[in-house]
């Protein structure tokens, strides 16, 4: 009886234990001064680690918060985004606007280096870049999930990611706080934007100093590919015939096509020809192999070399237990979509009087400007200022046009711009 | 008596001396083999010269003529002209299809470098490069000129030039010869040929082995302007809103506007602040400096330098004493616009059995696609092959359609090109 009474204290102690444990592994956050790859201490400041959210905070969410360089104290707080879903948030802060990027050598079997940016978005603003749904970059999932991640739950995940990650960072809550990410993306930002204005009047937690959103060429509806054929039209990819032929025999709907309709098959099948030999989010670019050094997705072979490598996960703190292979982009990850438009939360969120930027760069065919120009129109706003040359160092870099309700809703596009928002910076 | 008869007879002769001395001066020509700027011998026969046309001969024509690289004997000979009208037929050699090109080196001072390039065309044809009209790049009048240069003037000028050019490299008579340029020769090119082929069917001239002609970008109708503004539509630099309204408004004509139309020349306005500070040739280049390095351009003032140098003039064999400034493209020639469209001399030669090629870089918003291909379009040719990727090494350069009457009219566009030629070539 003794014997099982210390038996049982024990056993008590330990599961005690391993909980400490778990949540000491669950909440970690570190300091990270040096990257391996980058020479000298980083010029900013970077934590890493992981936030638990779920029930039994089994959904174990990895992040890179790098604080603004200007003035953290007051400064915006963004939370970025990035697409797939399954596109690790390394994307955005290698290969879009954070204040590191892959450095192009020819791989020589030695770590990839890391080199400074100068147009980083943390120059004037403090950025989590979020490793999400469960499953992409580093994040993982301590127990087997009974639901796949979906939209509306991300959503929710994110907004609970947030509130701990706040609860952690009390210095930042009353900081501006803006949602951004970019192509898919566009289907959660929304939707989290509305999940945490509905939290802030709710008991208990202390809200989120929410003022808007910003979202680069996002995916918004699910019939938003339809508008690749008019874009491709437009940039001179098909001819007038072809594109007549397709509007005629297709009748605008060419991602889901009745597989009776076999004039249009033939039709979209020429379509695929003269289009699938370029890179569809930077159509500047001929599609090539990752490997070969001078193609545009080659920095992704980098990267993947360079967060698989044991010196940097280390750095990054990385749990090496519970995370495999790093893959850049995860393009199979177990994934319900539940949210059809983005449309109805844009609605919503702009009638809340949150303010939202919406760029689209126009040299993107994965999410054409064509589609976002559409569901913006359908919003109905007034146009406040007409589209016009957007300029940096007096070049163009895209075009702007402002579309005005009471909540300010802008619409622009980058000329020079591919589906990631640093592109649109390229002027050169 | 005597003594007046001896002066005569000096004057007679030394205006004898003066005729030799003029005409030795007018018929130059003086094989080049290295030039100031290039490391070493030239990897290629390079000929220049002069040739005087005209009743006394007045017009002096400097042209560059390079061997082909590979069977000159066989190889076709081909003519380039450059556009304008009154751009040096060196835009052709250096920055288009020819073998050597600028390096783009940032300026010291001293003498801009020259390099081989692999994508010359005459690797596989000999070409005359030629400085046309008068007034052009090395080319000049020895008296002042009754009447201005014109359209239908050069197409004249141009045809006796090649007589005599052939008369003089009586080698050549036999090859396969072809007429090509780009941009504003589209003007001339279509009435060369014709004048060719008029000329070949008349007494006392060797006939000219004339097979066909070649253009790129041409200037073809005085109206193929009106194509700029939707192809800045399509190509993204307009709102629909915008182009709706233009379209509407101006009713399709943008470049001679009744001056009462205010409501268009408004919008003009518009259209122009969104399109002013592009490189027109070449869209994917902003507008900018001439002197700035990193500038497209810039390339043309290294060319001015090295045309200008003066060892360069002296292997050119350039008469010192006839030109004054050397000008890549002497924008405010006089010159009488008198064909207002080839399309009729491209009908004539197509009847004649010419065959023709003519292709367009769709990043060119000077002379864009969309018109080249409306007038292909207005010659009822029937297509023969569907527009479709143009491949080089398994990358899209382009996009290719074909028209076919019974002299194989071909249409085709370069996807990553501008106005020039060579720009073609580049699919990275």
């Amino acid at each position: 009886m003794a014997k099982e009474y210390v038996f049982c204290v024990l056993k008590f102690l330990l599961l005690l234990l391993q909980l400490v444990f778990l949540i000491h592994e669950a909440d970690s956050a570190s300091v990270v001064k040096f990257l391996p790859g980058f020479e000298g201490p980083l010029p900013f400041e970077l934590e890493t680690g992981y936030i638990g959210v779920g029930e039994e905070e089994e959904v174990q969410l990895f992040y890179y918060f790098i604080k603004s360089e200007r003035n953290p104290k007051e400064d915006p707080l963004l939370l970025w985004l990035s697409g797939g879903p399954g596109c690790s948030s390394i994307s955005g802060l290698l290969f879009e606007n954070g204040p590191l990027t892959m450095k192009l050598d020819v791989y020589n079997g030695t770590l990839p280096s890391l080199l400074s940016t100068t147009y980083s978005w943390t120059k004037i603003s403090s950025i989590i870049f979020l490793d999400q749904p469960v499953g992409t970059g580093f994040s993982y999932s301590r127990t087997s999930l009974d639901n796949k991640p979906s939209d509306s739950g991300e959503a929710k995940r994110i907004h609970e990611f947030l509130q701990k990650w706040l609860g952690k960072h009390q210095e930042f809550t009353s900081n501006p706080f803006y949602a951004a990410g970019d192509s898919y993306s566009g289907m959660i930002v929304p939707a989290l934007v509305q999940e945490i204005s509905r939290g802030n009047y709710q008991c208990c937690n202390p809200p989120i100093n929410l003022q808007g959103y910003m979202l680069g060429n996002p995916v918004t509806e699910h019939n938003g590919v339809n508008y690749r054929i008019p874009y491709a039209h437009g940039m001179a990819f098909i001819s007038d015939e072809l594109y007549e032929s397709l509007k005629r025999v297709c009748k605008g709907e060419y991602a889901n096509v009745d597989s009776r309709n076999t004039e249009c098959l033939k039709l979209l099948e020429e379509y695929n020809k003269c289009t699938d030999r370029i890179t569809l989010f930077i159509i500047q670019y001929p599609l090539c192999e990752t490997e070969t050094p001078n193609c545009y997705i080659y920095r992704y072979l980098l990267s993947t070399y360079w967060a698989n490598d044991k010196t940097v996960r280390k750095a990054l703190q990385i749990n090496e237990e519970s995370i495999g292979e790093w893959i850049r982009c995860y393009r199979d990850i177990p994934y319900n979509h539940d949210i059809v438009s983005s449309v109805p939360y844009h609605k919503n969120n702009s009638i809340s009087g949150y303010r939202s930027l919406i760029f689209s760069g126009d040299h993107d065919m994965a999410v054409p400007y064509l589609g976002t120009q559409a569901w913006i129109r359908s919003l109905n706003y007034s146009i406040v200022d007409d589209w016009r040359p957007w300029m940096i160092k007096d070049q163009i870099a895209g075009k702007v046009g402002t579309r005005q309700s009471i909540n300010q809703r802008k619409a622009l596009s980058c000329s020079k711009g591919g589906s990631m928002a640093n592109l649109c910076r390229r002027v050169n």
